[in-house]
């Protein structure tokens, strides 16, 4: 028996064009000689579809897309994710189900067990757990059928589930596992991934087949790495990240082993390829072609301008240097050597006359009071509204260029600096850029080598640098991680040996500046713990503020 | 048995402050006699703690304030909500607990078993459900306590769940139901807490105490509206809305029935103090005290400063009347009017010298486009600006003055009018504020007449009119009610008799738009569908798009 696995690239209810990537997978397939192709979870409606699933009209696409899909199903079958509608008045309305179809109809639907609800899931707001399990005979092979998170329960020490439904299989003997997925990249999850797909084989000594989405939906990236792994253990094959694939395999041939193919994992290599990814998909599926951005000089803004122009080509991507009378002269010459590096389009647009203007419209209200943050965020407020002025224009898109260090402490100004349609690098700590940077700078100095080695700085008051309002980003980081990706407390901290003020300080920037991030725009997620839909924070919180 | 019920409002995260609060209704309790006083769902942590609950620190400091309640439970019996953590690894790592206390210590605790995730709600994200269920006897008496959603699954014709907690306790022969709650208001929902609470007294024909929060958190109202009901399906007492308040009640008088006492409600009462109590809530939480507006001379911006001067006091209230070349001179008259009617500081800052600074300084990049969007949405940041630059200045907080009609179909501009860090009536429909302005009218002139007569323009054109880009209002409204609240199809809408193009117009625009909302304020929930936590939709969804 010949399995393909189809990896692609599905959008969040475009049924039609879900659709027809999907039956060109199915050609694809059938030209490779399958007599099955597992397509990924949800992909005829795209992952996640979130409340979009409470209408019962997307239900009622989603299904006749498994119709169109069974009427393709001649001569190969397909193994497809889509919601069902749960029979029986009790309970959710809907399964997360995995259709198999055959000759022309559905043959068999078997449904996901473990719904995961936490960090960017939401599955059981929607979804019925499933109660049955069958192993579904085709062509003399039994079939363990199942969905993502259904195969994530096992090898854990702290499982999140009461059972494992391969488990509730085994008894019927099943040949091979499938698990159809929909499970979003982070920099370090595809060798948690093969980790978790290896305690499934070890624990049932079956070979098991992986297809994931590829792609990205809004900030959730997709990296693929669907894998194939035989009984014994080792990687029969995992394809190649952030790239559609439809691959067969021979079953004869996976059973037997012996063979070890993994796709090499280097963490910038994976957040630079990621961004670039979230990046053209966002464009693409909004249908947007165009970006622009504020370059001023510093690091972050230098960062998001490369891999904006290597998304989206620079001819499609703009950039404003807007310097205030606080502006150092090499701030305009290092944004400008860098344009002319990626060969983009810049303009050159000083802000001291708007920002005079705004002062003297003031004057008769503020006169009392001395110069403070209020004209700093006013300056920061004058280049966000210019730079959507020309994205109202001309159609540009507003790329965000905060980091993931300054949007944690609240290091920035709401409508001002904080604006843009997507944030390219708002997971990204202001370490990691550097070594972004350096990643960029590799091969050639794209990135002017004075950016990277000067002091951070938002140059908004004479002499001003980032480390006048909060610790070194050496110091800050490592607080910030062990916080939001570790949720460790205060105290544990402190006890790792970070000094205890400035831990205290960075915890309750953090909390306090909840109502900033609640208005920002989404963050490209790269880490396991980005700022976001993955984090759900009350506002009016008073915990450690 | 003298049985008290304690509607409080707490504060998230808070956790000196809720204890304060909860003794001292425990010292209320026990000066009106009561043998047992039942306090809401979770209150030693306030609700909803959302990913606070993620870390271990937290938990630890509800399980003190649990064991502070313990040492004050002397005399007089606690029943109170607070997490617990689940003993096993299996599952996930917390319950969602209601501790009885007594004699000083922990006497008992029941775990909540049916979890809701669905709306505003995530509790499976957090919670393990409970499989076993105690009743649990004091000085003689057998009490079945649940949490909240354990008795809503009664009386349903599409149970969200499979069993009803209650169900299970029944052989064990409770004499009376404590269910301790957390709520959220919606201008409907206390008809539906009743016909609730009536049909658990009907199927197990025993008298129910409930118990629920009241205050706000951010975008959730609580009303409290708790109930005390009879076996004869008579709500014996239900608590006034929107107020803390301890009473005590006698088993034997509640089990005799006969009496019947229900707060009246009238739809615009209940929003209008729902929204006062919102926003005071969200000032108070958050250590403010002052707000500011801009007022345009439009009914939504009159109807918030009303609101604001009513929920925080005149005098801390601060509107900017902004005038552009395209505001009308009624405008700024009747804004002036409202100001000096509500005895608010006004200030009056024309926008024309900030627009042609802009204008000039993009003349060289714009000069060959004309007049358009661009210019308008120029006019609602600058708005947007000046009052973020008071904001900054004298540490006002903006009230966004968006109605929920504008937010639904994205008429508005981001960074603009859009500003603000509380929505105070993203959650009232265009035609709702109209009866709100006529509710706030009823006993005297406050809006002044020509506000709610003449018809809606944003002004920032010549001549403009909202009936320019969008259907009227009353027309636009139901279909958004039909499709947001109601979730039906173009289809269905369309058969219930709207026009076609309007109807696949309208939603197109709510779905294009969902980018928009993603980064404005909290909306204060009123209805049973508001924009923010209860609505989770993709950016780069192309349904109905």
């Amino acid at each position: 028996m010949k399995i393909a696995i189809a990896q692609l690239n599905l959008h969040i209810g475009n049924f039609e064009g879900n659709l027809a990537v999907m039956l060109r997978a199915v050609e694809e397939a059938r030209r490779q000689g399958a007599d099955i192709v597992c397509l990924p979870e949800l992909a005829t409606v795209g992952y996640p579809p979130r409340d979009f699933l409470e209408f019962d009209d997307f239900i009622q696409l989603a299904n006749h897309s498994v119709g169109e899909l069974a009427k393709a199903a001649q001569g190969i079958a397909i193994l497809v994710g889509s919601p069902s509608r749960n029979p029986v008045p009790e309970g959710k309305d809907l399964y997360n189900s995995a259709y198999f179809l055959a000759e022309g109809r559905i043959q068999f639907v078997q449904h996901k067990t473990l719904l995961p609800t936490y960090d960017v899931f939401d599955e059981y707001r929607y979804f019925e757990p499933a109660h049955e399990w069958t192993v579904f005979e085709y062509k003399g092979r039994r079939l363990a059928i199942s969905i993502c998170e259904d195969i994530w329960n096992v090898g854990n020490e702290n499982p999140l589930y009461k059972i494992c439904p391969i488990d509730e299989m085994m008894d019927q003997k099943p040949d091979v596992i499938l698990n159809i997925s929909a499970s979003p990249f982070a920099y370090d999850h595809a060798a948690e991934r093969i980790a978790v797909i290896r305690a499934n084989v070890e624990r049932y000594n079956l070979p098991l087949f992986y297809v994931n989405h590829t792609g990205a939906q809004t900030e959730l990236l997709f990296d693929g790495g669907s894998v194939v792994m035989s009984p014994d253990g080792q990687v029969f094959d995992e394809l190649p990240y952030f790239t559609e694939m439809v691959r067969t395999y021979d079953l004869g041939e996976v059973m037997r082993g012996g063979v070890h193919r993994e796709q090499t994992r280097d963490k910038m290599t994976l957040i630079h390829d990621a961004i670039l990814e979230g990046i053209r998909n966002y464009f693409r599926k909004l249908g947007f072609k165009r970006a622009i951005l504020g370059l001023s000089g510093g690091i972050d803004s230098a960062v998001v301008a490369v891999l904006a122009a290597r998304a989206l080509g620079p001819e499609n991507v703009r950039v404003l240097l807007m310097p205030s009378q606080f502006s150092s002269d090499h701030s305009v010459l290092d944004a400008r050597k860098l344009a002319e590096n990626l060969g983009i389009q810049y303009d050159l647009i000083p802000i001291q006359s708007v920002f005079e203007s705004y002062s003297e419209t003031l004057k008769p209200h503020f006169w009392a009071h001395p110069f403070n943050l209020t004209e700093e965020n006013l300056q920061a407020r004058i280049r966000g509204m210019l730079l959507m002025a020309f994205s109202n224009k001309f159609g540009h898109i507003l790329l965000n260029t905060s980091n993931k260090s300054e949007i944690a402490v609240g290091y920035g100004t709401l409508y001002g600096d904080l604006c843009g349609g997507l944030s390219v690098i708002g997971d990204v700590y202001k370490t990691e850029v550097y070594d972004l940077a350096r990643f960029i700078n590799k091969d050639a100095e794209v990135i002017p080598e004075n950016i990277i080695t000067k002091p951070p700085s938002a140059e908004l008051r004479p002499n001003q640098k980032d480390s006048d309002s909060l610790p070194e980003y050496d110091e800050l980081d490592p607080i910030l991680f062990q916080y939001i990706e570790r949720r460790q407390s205060p105290q544990d901290i402190i006890e790792m040996g970070f000094d205890e003020a400035t831990v205290r300080r960075a915890l309750r920037l953090v909390n306090i500046n909840e109502f900033k991030r609640h208005q920002t725009a989404p963050v490209l997620r790269v880490s396991s713990k980005a700022f976001g839909m993955g984090r759900r924070m009350p506002i009016v919180g008073k915990y450690l503020a």
